[in-house]
């Protein structure tokens, strides 16, 4: 009979894998190494994930609801323009990135190229918090649109998409280069490009 | 005494690695994976690469020696305008993803976020290639300027980097979402206006 959950295990689970997927990536870290650094039995892993993909899948929604957490408030900062709440937004992701030296970069775009276009489960995951990053943003763009401060068009989703997609790609080049210099461009000069802003 | 290299052989590895890392990323498939592929003795290996990490430096080379092949004569076509081989090239490699139906993205992107950020001879290789792949997008936008039209900064250089990691971050979503949506943003929206197209 399995044992009734422990949500302080799950929480350990998730906290030691959200830090070594972001460190090492995916594929590189085993579920050994997950459940020694969470300090549980390598066999209690099952009783709280059916597979490293479902897993996987749920490190990436904690990830998320920690952006969000730690972030979101600002894209709903009353005192700040629209404008300036989407900037201060991405500055704000741009210093966690800094935080590690620009080396890790972002886990959702390091799962998105990392894991097996096979790997369904955090797929859909990677999709759902991609579909939810570019709402939250497109809310503030609309903001934007009302006081007339950025262009009319695309579809506030999608120029949000456009936004976030670029920004990933700044990360990786960050990455590759550990340095701020794509954060920065992205900053100063792609985001008001792409949102023409007044 | 190490036998001579054979340059057969050490193509068919990197042929091999090529399509095996697109496919499964880096961390995913083993050296003897690779060498069976390439129908050579797994102990040949080493007498071509001192490191799996080596080798995937030279497959990344691959793969950009095998874009530049077949799409860089696009950037130097006399017939288009500077503005149109730009979104010519894009386009083409585009077509590329297309054709796996948008589930495996760029390997440049893809093993720049897989690889562990220790991985120098990677990463420097990865750093090289996105130093060459600016320099050839600036030299057309450096010809479009000459025209007028496109804006006059950030520096060329600046501005291709912009470019390519747009489009690096389009494929990424493309590959979550296997969708060909974020790669028409980005050639119908973000490229003009990154480039502030006249």
């Amino acid at each position: 009979m399995p044992r009734p959950a422990n949500p302080l295990v799950r929480e350990n689970l998730l906290t030691a894998g959200l830090s070594l997927f972001h460190a090492q990536g995916f594929n590189a870290v085993g579920i050994k190494e997950i459940t020694d650094t969470a300090g549980v039995p390598k066999g209690s892993f099952y009783s709280y994930y059916s597979s490293k993909n479902v897993f996987a899948a749920a490190v990436l929604g904690r990830y998320w609801t920690g952006i969000v957490q730690d972030h979101g408030t600002i894209l709903s900062e009353g005192s700040l323009s629209p404008v300036q709440r989407i900037i201060h937004f991405f500055e704000a992701l741009t210093q966690d990135h800094a935080e590690q030296g620009f080396a890790l970069g972002c886990l959702i775009g390091n799962l998105a190229l990392e894991l097996s276009h096979e790997n369904e489960e955090a797929r859909e995951e990677l999709s759902s918090i991609m579909t939810r990053w570019s709402a939250l943003v497109a809310a503030c763009l609309r903001a934007a649109r009302n006081e007339e401060a950025v262009v009319a068009t695309p579809a506030a989703d999608e120029l949000a998409s456009m936004l976030i997609e670029a920004w990933e790609g700044a990360a990786m080049r960050g990455r590759v280069d550990r340095s701020r210099a794509p954060y920065d461009r992205f900053l100063t000069v792609s985001l008001p490009r792409l949102i023409g802003a007044a």
